[in-house]
């Protein structure tokens, strides 16, 4: 038996669910489910542009799923089924498949999903990762970017900026500290959100090239405009801590990608809700008439920013 | 604007569906028409290890989804949506980009087939593509491997060889030839062969990984062995030209990758109707009891062939 087939046998095989029909097939079958619509996202993932080479191989698969189940949370998304895409040079070891599938069965435990196909190939230089993800949602509930509503409040889950820090961290820019750096290697997409977002957003995306960018694609979307004060903006110990010695890494807050946080817009009729009850969301500013995202700082006055975010060309 | 939003924007906005929410969203939203299932196929090209650096843009994305279509062929499913995921060095050009989104264009005209999403990114050296693409049968309908029965006639689809032969011809080994050229660098997906394999197909596979080995396949799915003659192998003219001259290229015949026709069994009953109908169908063996593939020579003796086809790692 070749070396792909056996890898796929192996490591793979364990991992699929009855859609997969046990990777023995050109495709894979999916019966959907009455009432659903499926939502779909798509993310690559590459050595030395997504990831370090040093990242171990069940944190990138983690990560890879990770950043996909992050895009279905803030559709309002359930987790249902993957495809993999993975491209690997060809002295990567036995022992690198071993610890990346774990990877990826933790996750399926966690987040109720299987593996339903894919494709593994020889790449000449670079690991690459392409992820394909299915969830559902019940008929007509996916939240959109493009349905945002003058006068809704803007929120975000968690905390925002440890994942840009936790980066920085890694590559040894700022000193080492366990939770940024969990933060950027094994990020917990917010699918513990997905009953909120569900029952109050407006619309939705998570922040995955940073806060201003992703909220801008909101607006973009939806034809309005956004104000955010940084009064307002959570931050968690680990990084207040950073940013008191290092105050140039501000605004990484607003702008650092990597964050798998969610940026949402909810009817002002919420706000006492959202205040007393969900210590997971902030409201950080509201949806105004016209096609700019401004921030305040911490005298109301408006900050320069750039709203590119994270660009890959 | 920066420039992957901007290439999302000019060259692949254009080419998506309503699924694809005008690629301005997290992901896509699909609401699965009623009464079908959704077959879907996932395939990895990489730069140089399944496509040369000199291939030109339009036919690359020609063949990207060209490789995807005939799994769904194979399957006796319709093309539906795909899914793009591209990573390409920072170099590429504009060019490029427009030659791949009108190769993108003219393959959606031809199959019917929309762009729902995807990601793009850079490359730190290779282009790699990754085409999820998704296609519909009736409920219940898809082919499987797994299904071929004792007694059931082996058929083929179209001239076997041609993809590899034109490979060949590409690198320069044997004389260029426009046939078998064409034929590797614009593979036709035998979407014209799905009435008759919804018809009369009780397993199927597409030969992307040669003859023997994907006719393999369906024994090993199917817990069947099965018998294949070499005087029934169908030939273009081309090739057979080649062949004449150079006889130690006539294992490409069973073995050798990048065909793109499909191999498929079939009930006995429909002998005649195959014999006398289908131009395009040439029946090749017979399904046997056991587990092994054996081709039988001219002489009707076995030959001995790896039935290993193309292996990636």
């Amino acid at each position: 038996m070749s070396g792909e087939f056996k890898r796929i046998e192996t490591y793979f095989r364990p991992l699929a669910g009855l859609e997969g029909l046990s990777l023995l097939d050109d495709a894979s079958l999916i019966s959907p489910p009455e009432g659903v619509d499926l939502v779909v996202t798509k993310d690559i993932l590459i050595e030395n542009v997504h990831f370090l080479s040093s990242d171990p191989a069940d944190t990138l698969a983690r990560k890879a799923l990770a950043v996909n189940l992050s895009d279905l949370a803030a559709k309002g998304a359930d987790p249902y089924l993957y495809y993999l895409g993975l491209a690997v040079p060809s002295g990567v070891s036995d022992d690198w498949f071993a610890a990346f599938a774990q990877g990826l069965a933790d996750m399926q435990d966690t987040y109720s999903l299987s593996l339903a196909g894919g494709d593994t190939t020889r790449s000449p230089d670079a690991i690459m990762l392409s992820i394909t993800l299915i969830g559902t949602v019940p008929k007509g509930g996916m939240i959109q970017r493009s349905t945002a509503r003058v006068g809704d409040l803007v929120c975000v889950s968690g905390t925002l900026g440890d994942g840009a820090l936790g980066l920085l961290a890694a590559q040894g820019n700022i000193p080492a500290n366990q939770h940024l750096l969990e933060n950027y290697q094994r990020p917990v997409p917010r699918q513990d959100m997905v009953p909120i977002i569900r029952k109050v957003a407006t619309a939705s995306a998570d922040i995955s090239d940073g806060l201003l960018a992703d909220l801008g694609h909101i607006c973009t979307a939806s034809g309005v405009g956004a104000v955010v004060r940084q009064a307002a903006l959570p931050i968690s110990d680990d990084a207040n801590a950073v940013l008191a010695s290092m105050p140039e890494y501000r605004p990484l807050i607003w702008s650092g990608g990597d964050d798998y946080e969610l940026v949402f817009t909810v009817p002002a009729q919420y706000r006492a809700e959202l205040e007393s009850g969900h210590a997971a969301v902030s409201i950080i500013g509201e949806i105004i008439d016209g096609a700019e995202v401004t921030l305040l700082d911490l005298d109301n006055n408006p900050v320069k920013v750039s709203r590119s975010g994270f660009q890959h060309f």
